[in-house]
Protein backbone atom coordinates (compact mmCIF):
# COMPACT_ATOMS: atom_id res chain seq x y z
CA UNK A 1 0.00 0.00 0.00
CA UNK A 2 2.48 2.27 0.15
CA UNK A 3 5.01 3.11 -2.68
CA UNK A 4 7.09 0.38 -4.27
CA UNK A 5 10.61 2.22 -2.66
CA UNK A 6 9.14 2.25 0.71
CA UNK A 7 7.78 -1.51 0.34
CA UNK A 8 10.69 -2.28 -0.52
CA UNK A 9 13.14 -0.66 2.63
CA UNK A 10 10.23 -2.18 4.73
CA UNK A 11 11.49 -5.39 3.61
CA UNK A 12 15.02 -4.66 4.37
CA UNK A 13 14.45 -3.85 7.87
CA UNK A 14 12.84 -7.03 8.32
CA UNK A 15 16.01 -8.50 8.00
CA UNK A 16 17.36 -7.07 11.20
CA UNK A 17 16.92 -9.29 14.33
CA UNK A 18 13.52 -8.66 16.15
CA UNK A 19 11.76 -6.23 13.88
CA UNK A 20 8.48 -6.99 12.68
CA UNK A 21 6.54 -5.27 9.99
CA UNK A 22 5.52 -2.46 12.12
CA UNK A 23 8.73 -1.52 13.43
CA UNK A 24 9.87 -1.60 10.12
CA UNK A 25 7.35 0.64 8.41
CA UNK A 26 7.96 3.38 11.56
CA UNK A 27 11.99 2.42 10.49
CA UNK A 28 10.80 3.17 6.48
CA UNK A 29 9.20 6.11 7.29
CA UNK A 30 11.72 7.78 9.50
CA UNK A 31 14.42 7.13 6.41
CA UNK A 32 11.77 9.38 4.18
CA UNK A 33 11.69 12.38 6.57
CA UNK A 34 15.90 12.58 7.07
CA UNK A 35 17.64 14.70 4.94
CA UNK A 36 19.45 13.38 1.57
CA UNK A 37 23.46 13.29 3.14
CA UNK A 38 22.05 11.72 6.64
CA UNK A 39 20.65 9.05 4.70
CA UNK A 40 23.47 8.62 1.95
CA UNK A 41 25.73 8.36 4.93
CA UNK A 42 23.66 5.56 6.31
CA UNK A 43 24.06 3.86 2.97
CA UNK A 44 27.58 3.95 2.48
CA UNK A 45 28.15 2.59 6.88
CA UNK A 46 25.87 -0.49 5.59
CA UNK A 47 28.57 -0.64 2.91
CA UNK A 48 31.38 0.24 4.40
CA UNK A 49 31.29 -2.70 7.28
CA UNK A 50 30.71 -5.60 4.34
CA UNK A 51 34.08 -3.69 3.03
CA UNK A 52 36.12 -3.44 5.48
CA UNK A 53 35.19 -5.74 8.19
CA UNK A 54 37.02 -8.92 8.19
CA UNK A 55 37.72 -11.37 10.93
CA UNK A 56 40.83 -11.66 13.06
CA UNK A 57 43.21 -14.62 11.47
CA UNK A 58 44.37 -15.16 14.98
CA UNK A 59 41.15 -15.72 17.31
CA UNK A 60 38.27 -15.06 14.68
CA UNK A 61 36.95 -11.39 16.35
CA UNK A 62 35.57 -8.87 14.53
CA UNK A 63 38.45 -6.29 12.99
CA UNK A 64 39.58 -3.74 10.22
CA UNK A 65 43.06 -5.28 9.71
CA UNK A 66 44.13 -9.20 9.41
CA UNK A 67 44.53 -9.23 13.28
CA UNK A 68 42.25 -7.90 15.86
CA UNK A 69 43.45 -4.34 18.11
CA UNK A 70 43.71 -7.26 21.36
CA UNK A 71 45.33 -9.55 19.48
CA UNK A 72 48.25 -6.88 18.93
CA UNK A 73 48.25 -5.45 21.68
CA UNK A 74 51.98 -6.27 23.53
CA UNK A 75 50.55 -5.56 26.87
CA UNK A 76 47.80 -8.49 27.18
CA UNK A 77 48.39 -12.13 28.79
CA UNK A 78 48.57 -14.35 25.29
CA UNK A 79 48.87 -16.96 27.69
CA UNK A 80 44.94 -16.56 28.62
CA UNK A 81 42.60 -17.70 26.18
CA UNK A 82 38.78 -16.61 26.76
CA UNK A 83 36.65 -18.85 24.72
CA UNK A 84 33.40 -17.35 23.46
CA UNK A 85 30.69 -17.96 21.19
CA UNK A 86 30.69 -14.36 18.95
CA UNK A 87 32.10 -11.05 18.87
CA UNK A 88 29.75 -9.40 21.07
CA UNK A 89 30.07 -11.24 23.93
CA UNK A 90 34.09 -10.00 23.58
CA UNK A 91 32.63 -6.36 24.11
CA UNK A 92 30.89 -7.46 26.80
CA UNK A 93 33.93 -8.58 28.63
CA UNK A 94 35.81 -5.75 27.73
CA UNK A 95 33.42 -3.57 28.76
CA UNK A 96 34.05 -5.20 32.80
CA UNK A 97 37.97 -4.21 32.31
CA UNK A 98 38.46 -7.69 34.59
CA UNK A 99 40.41 -9.74 31.51
CA UNK A 100 43.96 -8.77 30.70
CA UNK A 101 44.30 -11.86 28.39
CA UNK A 102 43.07 -12.51 24.71
CA UNK A 103 40.11 -14.30 22.93
CA UNK A 104 39.04 -16.99 20.57
CA UNK A 105 35.75 -16.54 18.83
CA UNK A 106 33.89 -20.32 18.25
CA UNK A 107 31.84 -18.22 15.65
CA UNK A 108 28.23 -20.45 16.82
CA UNK A 109 27.88 -23.32 19.59
CA UNK A 110 27.64 -27.10 18.77
CA UNK A 111 23.59 -27.35 18.70
CA UNK A 112 22.20 -31.31 17.87
CA UNK A 113 19.17 -29.32 17.25
CA UNK A 114 20.46 -26.56 14.84
CA UNK A 115 22.61 -29.41 13.58
CA UNK A 116 26.17 -27.38 14.39
CA UNK A 117 28.65 -29.53 14.04
CA UNK A 118 32.08 -29.16 16.15
CA UNK A 119 33.55 -29.06 12.16
CA UNK A 120 31.60 -25.88 11.33
CA UNK A 121 33.17 -23.60 14.42
CA UNK A 122 36.54 -21.85 14.89
CA UNK A 123 37.79 -24.89 17.20
CA UNK A 124 40.77 -25.94 15.40
CA UNK A 125 42.75 -22.78 16.04
CA UNK A 126 41.54 -23.11 19.11
CA UNK A 127 43.52 -26.15 19.96
CA UNK A 128 46.48 -24.93 17.88
CA UNK A 129 46.70 -21.69 20.09
CA UNK A 130 46.20 -24.06 23.37
CA UNK A 131 49.22 -25.94 22.47
CA UNK A 132 51.11 -22.78 23.55
CA UNK A 133 48.72 -21.43 26.59
CA UNK A 134 48.47 -21.61 30.08
CA UNK A 135 44.89 -21.29 30.43
CA UNK A 136 42.05 -21.83 28.19
CA UNK A 137 38.67 -20.08 29.94
CA UNK A 138 35.63 -21.45 28.46
CA UNK A 139 32.97 -18.69 28.43
CA UNK A 140 30.05 -19.72 26.29
CA UNK A 141 26.64 -19.08 27.69
CA UNK A 142 25.08 -21.53 30.09
CA UNK A 143 22.55 -22.56 27.58
CA UNK A 144 22.07 -25.69 26.57
CA UNK A 145 24.16 -25.45 23.36
CA UNK A 146 26.69 -23.56 25.55
CA UNK A 147 27.14 -25.98 27.96
CA UNK A 148 27.67 -28.78 25.37
CA UNK A 149 30.23 -26.97 23.37
CA UNK A 150 31.97 -26.39 26.66
CA UNK A 151 31.75 -29.82 27.82
CA UNK A 152 33.11 -30.79 23.97
CA UNK A 153 35.84 -28.27 24.37
CA UNK A 154 37.11 -29.05 28.05
CA UNK A 155 37.43 -33.08 27.08
CA UNK A 156 39.11 -31.85 23.55
CA UNK A 157 41.83 -29.40 25.12
CA UNK A 158 42.30 -32.22 28.21
CA UNK A 159 43.40 -34.59 25.49
CA UNK A 160 45.28 -32.82 23.21
CA UNK A 161 46.78 -29.83 25.01
CA UNK A 162 48.35 -31.90 28.41
CA UNK A 163 49.99 -28.56 29.60
CA UNK A 164 46.69 -26.53 29.49
CA UNK A 165 44.45 -25.17 31.99
CA UNK A 166 41.00 -25.57 31.25
CA UNK A 167 38.76 -23.60 33.17
CA UNK A 168 34.70 -22.56 32.95
CA UNK A 169 33.10 -19.25 34.25
CA UNK A 170 31.42 -19.63 37.47
CA UNK A 171 27.94 -20.56 37.55
CA UNK A 172 25.21 -19.23 40.08
CA UNK A 173 22.81 -16.06 41.07
CA UNK A 174 23.58 -12.60 38.72
CA UNK A 175 24.00 -9.59 40.81
CA UNK A 176 21.15 -8.58 42.34
CA UNK A 177 19.35 -11.73 41.49
CA UNK A 178 16.56 -13.07 44.50
CA UNK A 179 16.37 -16.61 45.52
CA UNK A 180 12.60 -16.97 44.83
CA UNK A 181 12.76 -15.89 41.14
CA UNK A 182 15.69 -18.24 40.23
CA UNK A 183 15.53 -21.23 38.68
CA UNK A 184 16.11 -24.69 39.70
CA UNK A 185 19.81 -25.01 37.69
CA UNK A 186 20.92 -21.71 38.87
CA UNK A 187 20.06 -22.48 42.74
CA UNK A 188 21.87 -25.82 42.28
CA UNK A 189 24.67 -24.21 40.59
CA UNK A 190 24.89 -21.33 43.17
CA UNK A 191 24.80 -24.04 46.14
CA UNK A 192 27.36 -26.26 44.89
CA UNK A 193 30.02 -23.61 43.60
CA UNK A 194 29.58 -21.97 47.17
CA UNK A 195 32.90 -20.62 48.00
CA UNK A 196 34.39 -20.57 51.67
CA UNK A 197 34.39 -17.34 53.37
CA UNK A 198 37.28 -17.22 55.68
CA UNK B 1 35.76 -0.31 21.05
CA UNK B 2 34.32 -2.43 18.43
CA UNK B 3 36.51 -1.86 14.95
CA UNK B 4 35.72 1.61 13.35
CA UNK B 5 33.06 0.61 10.58
CA UNK B 6 31.03 -1.08 12.61
CA UNK B 7 30.68 1.85 15.39
CA UNK B 8 29.98 4.40 12.62
CA UNK B 9 26.93 2.13 11.29
CA UNK B 10 26.09 1.36 15.38
CA UNK B 11 25.54 5.13 15.42
CA UNK B 12 23.30 5.04 11.83
CA UNK B 13 20.92 2.64 13.09
CA UNK B 14 20.82 5.03 16.81
CA UNK B 15 18.88 7.66 14.26
CA UNK B 16 15.81 5.39 13.89
CA UNK B 17 12.92 5.32 16.45
CA UNK B 18 13.37 3.87 19.50
CA UNK B 19 16.34 2.18 18.60
CA UNK B 20 19.33 2.09 21.78
CA UNK B 21 22.88 1.48 22.31
CA UNK B 22 22.48 -2.40 23.00
CA UNK B 23 19.64 -3.27 19.27
CA UNK B 24 21.80 -1.02 17.47
CA UNK B 25 24.43 -2.96 18.28
CA UNK B 26 22.81 -5.74 17.66
CA UNK B 27 21.25 -4.61 13.92
CA UNK B 28 25.34 -3.88 12.67
CA UNK B 29 26.52 -7.01 14.09
CA UNK B 30 23.96 -8.53 11.64
CA UNK B 31 25.10 -6.84 8.73
CA UNK B 32 28.60 -7.53 9.03
CA UNK B 33 27.20 -11.39 9.25
CA UNK B 34 25.43 -10.46 5.99
CA UNK B 35 25.92 -11.58 2.72
CA UNK B 36 27.59 -8.59 0.47
CA UNK B 37 24.76 -8.65 -1.85
CA UNK B 38 22.15 -8.52 0.71
CA UNK B 39 23.54 -5.12 2.15
CA UNK B 40 24.42 -3.70 -1.13
CA UNK B 41 20.80 -4.53 -1.82
CA UNK B 42 19.66 -2.89 1.68
CA UNK B 43 22.00 0.68 0.98
CA UNK B 44 20.36 0.74 -2.18
CA UNK B 45 16.70 0.67 -0.95
CA UNK B 46 17.66 3.49 1.72
CA UNK B 47 18.94 5.66 -1.22
CA UNK B 48 15.94 5.19 -3.67
CA UNK B 49 13.62 5.91 -1.25
CA UNK B 50 15.36 9.18 -0.90
CA UNK B 51 15.69 9.39 -3.94
CA UNK B 52 12.20 8.14 -5.26
CA UNK B 53 9.92 9.36 -2.92
CA UNK B 54 8.09 12.86 -2.99
CA UNK B 55 5.23 14.12 -1.24
CA UNK B 56 1.59 13.67 -3.32
CA UNK B 57 0.89 17.76 -4.86
CA UNK B 58 -2.87 17.80 -4.08
CA UNK B 59 -3.05 15.60 -0.43
CA UNK B 60 0.82 15.66 0.93
CA UNK B 61 0.64 11.53 0.78
CA UNK B 62 4.12 9.29 0.16
CA UNK B 63 4.24 8.98 -3.36
CA UNK B 64 6.64 8.20 -6.62
CA UNK B 65 5.06 10.15 -8.58
CA UNK B 66 3.01 14.17 -8.57
CA UNK B 67 0.25 12.25 -7.51
CA UNK B 68 -0.07 9.83 -4.98
CA UNK B 69 -2.38 6.62 -6.57
CA UNK B 70 -5.45 7.60 -4.05
CA UNK B 71 -5.65 10.91 -5.54
CA UNK B 72 -5.66 10.06 -9.13
CA UNK B 73 -8.46 7.10 -8.24
CA UNK B 74 -11.30 7.74 -10.11
CA UNK B 75 -13.30 5.70 -8.38
CA UNK B 76 -12.90 7.64 -5.05
CA UNK B 77 -15.51 9.82 -3.70
CA UNK B 78 -13.11 13.11 -4.50
CA UNK B 79 -16.05 15.03 -2.19
CA UNK B 80 -14.81 13.77 1.02
CA UNK B 81 -11.82 14.40 2.74
CA UNK B 82 -10.24 13.08 5.71
CA UNK B 83 -7.58 14.91 7.29
CA UNK B 84 -4.43 13.17 9.10
CA UNK B 85 -1.22 13.70 10.99
CA UNK B 86 0.74 11.85 8.76
CA UNK B 87 1.10 9.61 5.92
CA UNK B 88 1.20 6.25 8.34
CA UNK B 89 -2.66 7.18 9.76
CA UNK B 90 -3.51 6.65 5.59
CA UNK B 91 -2.27 3.27 5.45
CA UNK B 92 -4.06 2.35 8.98
CA UNK B 93 -6.99 3.75 8.11
CA UNK B 94 -6.79 2.30 3.98
CA UNK B 95 -6.40 -1.49 5.65
CA UNK B 96 -10.33 -0.92 7.13
CA UNK B 97 -11.18 -1.02 3.79
CA UNK B 98 -14.02 1.75 4.93
CA UNK B 99 -13.54 5.05 3.66
CA UNK B 100 -13.84 5.60 0.04
CA UNK B 101 -13.48 9.14 -0.15
CA UNK B 102 -9.36 10.56 -0.56
CA UNK B 103 -7.19 12.07 2.37
CA UNK B 104 -4.94 15.20 3.53
CA UNK B 105 -1.94 15.08 5.11
CA UNK B 106 -1.48 17.65 7.82
CA UNK B 107 2.72 16.55 8.29
CA UNK B 108 2.78 17.30 12.45
CA UNK B 109 -0.34 18.55 14.65
CA UNK B 110 -0.24 22.26 15.92
CA UNK B 111 1.75 21.97 19.62
CA UNK B 112 2.05 24.61 21.91
CA UNK B 113 4.56 22.65 23.38
CA UNK B 114 6.83 22.02 20.53
CA UNK B 115 6.39 24.89 19.00
CA UNK B 116 4.46 24.06 15.81
CA UNK B 117 2.13 26.79 14.43
CA UNK B 118 -0.86 26.36 11.99
CA UNK B 119 1.74 28.00 9.20
CA UNK B 120 4.05 25.02 9.74
CA UNK B 121 1.60 22.73 8.43
CA UNK B 122 -0.25 21.58 5.17
CA UNK B 123 -3.05 23.78 5.94
CA UNK B 124 -3.69 26.69 2.77
CA UNK B 125 -4.05 23.40 0.78
CA UNK B 126 -6.60 21.98 2.54
CA UNK B 127 -8.47 25.00 2.76
CA UNK B 128 -8.38 25.29 -1.20
CA UNK B 129 -10.01 21.67 -1.34
CA UNK B 130 -12.44 22.12 1.03
CA UNK B 131 -13.94 24.68 -0.78
CA UNK B 132 -15.11 22.19 -3.35
CA UNK B 133 -15.45 19.25 -0.94
CA UNK B 134 -18.64 17.92 0.57
CA UNK B 135 -17.48 16.41 3.78
CA UNK B 136 -14.15 17.20 5.77
CA UNK B 137 -13.54 14.43 8.40
CA UNK B 138 -10.92 15.06 11.02
CA UNK B 139 -9.14 12.38 11.92
CA UNK B 140 -6.35 13.74 13.79
CA UNK B 141 -5.00 11.44 17.10
CA UNK B 142 -7.04 11.79 20.40
CA UNK B 143 -3.79 13.82 22.08
CA UNK B 144 -4.29 17.06 23.01
CA UNK B 145 -2.23 18.16 20.05
CA UNK B 146 -4.81 16.61 18.09
CA UNK B 147 -7.59 17.70 19.53
CA UNK B 148 -5.94 21.32 19.43
CA UNK B 149 -5.55 20.65 15.57
CA UNK B 150 -9.00 18.94 15.05
CA UNK B 151 -10.35 22.28 17.27
CA UNK B 152 -8.30 24.45 14.91
CA UNK B 153 -9.11 23.33 11.82
CA UNK B 154 -12.83 23.13 12.85
CA UNK B 155 -13.46 27.11 13.26
CA UNK B 156 -10.91 27.62 10.46
CA UNK B 157 -13.27 25.22 7.67
CA UNK B 158 -16.57 26.46 9.23
CA UNK B 159 -15.73 30.14 8.34
CA UNK B 160 -14.01 29.95 5.47
CA UNK B 161 -16.27 26.84 3.83
CA UNK B 162 -19.76 27.71 4.50
CA UNK B 163 -20.48 24.62 2.38
CA UNK B 164 -18.45 22.06 3.72
CA UNK B 165 -19.75 19.82 6.38
CA UNK B 166 -16.65 19.26 9.46
CA UNK B 167 -16.89 16.50 11.13
CA UNK B 168 -14.65 14.37 13.74
CA UNK B 169 -13.98 10.72 14.03
CA UNK B 170 -15.80 9.21 16.85
CA UNK B 171 -13.98 9.27 20.54
CA UNK B 172 -14.91 5.93 23.05
CA UNK B 173 -14.12 2.71 24.14
CA UNK B 174 -11.65 1.00 21.75
CA UNK B 175 -13.18 -2.50 20.34
CA UNK B 176 -12.28 -4.94 23.48
CA UNK B 177 -12.09 -2.22 25.60
CA UNK B 178 -12.79 -2.86 29.51
CA UNK B 179 -14.19 0.00 31.49
CA UNK B 180 -11.99 -0.77 34.74
CA UNK B 181 -9.00 -0.08 32.59
CA UNK B 182 -9.89 2.71 30.85
CA UNK B 183 -8.71 6.41 31.37
CA UNK B 184 -11.55 9.01 32.52
CA UNK B 185 -11.82 11.22 29.83
CA UNK B 186 -11.94 8.50 27.17
CA UNK B 187 -14.78 7.04 29.59
CA UNK B 188 -16.38 10.40 29.39
CA UNK B 189 -16.69 10.59 25.79
CA UNK B 190 -18.10 7.47 25.16
CA UNK B 191 -20.86 8.15 27.56
CA UNK B 192 -21.23 11.32 26.45
CA UNK B 193 -21.24 10.01 22.63
CA UNK B 194 -23.47 7.32 23.47
CA UNK B 195 -25.78 6.35 20.67
CA UNK B 196 -29.07 4.69 20.58
CA UNK B 197 -30.19 1.40 20.11
CA UNK B 198 -33.24 1.39 18.30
Amino acid sequence: MYPKSIEVLIDKFRLLPGVGEKTAERYALLISELDEVEVRGFAQALVDVKEKIKVCEVCGNLSEDDRCDICRDENRNHDQILVVQSAKEIIAMEKTKEFHGVYHVLHGLISTSKGVMPDDLNIDKLVDRAMNAKEVILATNTTIDGETTAMYLSKLLNAKCPNVTVSRIAHGLPTGGSLDYADEMTLMHALTDRRIIK
